[in-house]
């Protein structure tokens, strides 16, 4: 014991229409703080580590509590602990991350146990208007969540070129165009649609399920899947605990 | 506050002489137990993270203490957790790792202020007779530190092949059979000098100096040196926060 307390916060990324134009985009929620420190700023949903719980499923059950995203995985980003990153007695935080898709954003908590979650200070934020450095323009939260959500934007960029990980965004079939639409927003930039194909399809990590969207087109698009020997996040020894501390 | 203990524990990577065969392998220091929980059995070096330390000079605080070993620089790894992971008190480990040459590994601790550590109670353990999973036969650590062990060295040997990180384990300049050497004790196998010479050529992460091996061979090896503008480990946002927080 040495009278430091241990929090989770989570980093959830999902595919949004931006407010203005309407294009999916890369999007955050985050939490209202309603109390000192930090009263009125935003934060990343988030909570105390229960002495009965695995650290991810603190991360899962305060997710819920406060913003009723329940996603299917979670995966350990980082820990955070600097001895001045909150004021008064030091907290530190390991942080999970996790892409959603919109059938997994519910509008509450699915147990009908706890209290509904304050839905007014709860919203979604388009990525890139976040994780701003110190001291400079743009929108800055509570505690060091700006570091933490630029860390997390970065490690999802940089799997998003080398993994299978836009797979989150995605459900079971996609086309190759829903596919570059998932690594434009991810990726903040539009891509070549020739280019994009040749590189998926060289990478090995998708396969045509030979089955074609429905509808009377002339062409209609091809549908794929990722190969599934190909896990979504590579853990090697630790993927096989994760599920299990989800549980 | 909740009641939880937080840890440190670092996983030291070193190539030392295998004590039977003599050639380079990986290799872990580790530290015995003289009280319970697990008293007698091997685990990490570390200890309490200290409430006005940063996690990573905790981190390195706690190695040097226990091991001597000093390396000038700790990434982390991962934050083990589990409920059950240790008897009595809940404990949470925030767990680093780092490669060091032989010159970083003291005797005893630079500073003359604290003890020597107990020298009869550490010892290198060659990496591949760690890691066992539980119930099997071979070396078993105390705490969940097999699993540890097995997770360090999983992403040591991922990153070797797609990263510079072979660097922290040689000189500023280095021979391509010295840089060969090093990953064949990193994998554990031969690799072939031609095919190995063809990969990091290609892979433009070294730079030859322009300069030889002294000696009267006829045909002296070329020296090489990583190229500065890859760095030895890509953290994003998150490398320069890291070496302040060593410091």
């Amino acid at each position: 014991m040495n009278g430091i307390g241990l929090a989770v916060s989570t980093v959830i990324f999902a595919l949004r229409p931006h407010p203005e134009t309407g294009r999916p985009v890369l999007s955050i929620p985050l939490v209202r703080r309603t109390r000192a420190p930090f009263e009125g700023l935003w934060c990343l949903p988030g909570g105390w580590v229960d002495p009965a719980e695995s650290l991810a499923t603190s991360a899962g059950r305060t997710l819920v509590e406060t913003t009723g995203v329940r996603p299917s995985y979670l995966e350990q980003l980082y820990t955070f602990g600097a001895p001045d990153r909150s004021p008064g007695d030091r907290v530190v935080s390991v942080v999970y991350w996790a892409l959603v898709r919109p059938d997994q954003i519910g509008e509450r908590p699915p147990s009908s146990k706890g209290p509904a979650f304050d839905a007014e200070n709860v919203a979604w934020f388009v990525a890139d208007s976040l994780g701003s450095p110190r001291g400079s323009d743009g929108l800055h939260l509570a505690f060091d969540h700006d570091a933490v959500v630029a860390y997390a934007l970065w490690r999802l960029r940089t799997k998003v070129e080398y993994s299978a990980i836009a797979q989150g965004f995605l459900g079971s079939t996609f086309t190759l165009s829903e596919l570059r639409q998932v690594h434009e927003a991810v990726l903040d930039r539009e891509l070549d649609p020739a280019n994009f194909r040749r590189q998926v399809e060289g990478s090995g990590t998708i396969v045509a399920t030979g089955e074609h969207v429905l509808g009377g087109r002339h062409r209609p698009p091809r549908l794929y899947r990722y190969d599934t020997s190909a896990p979504l996040v590579d853990n090697g020894p630790l993927g096989e605990l994760t599920p299990g501390e989800m549980s």
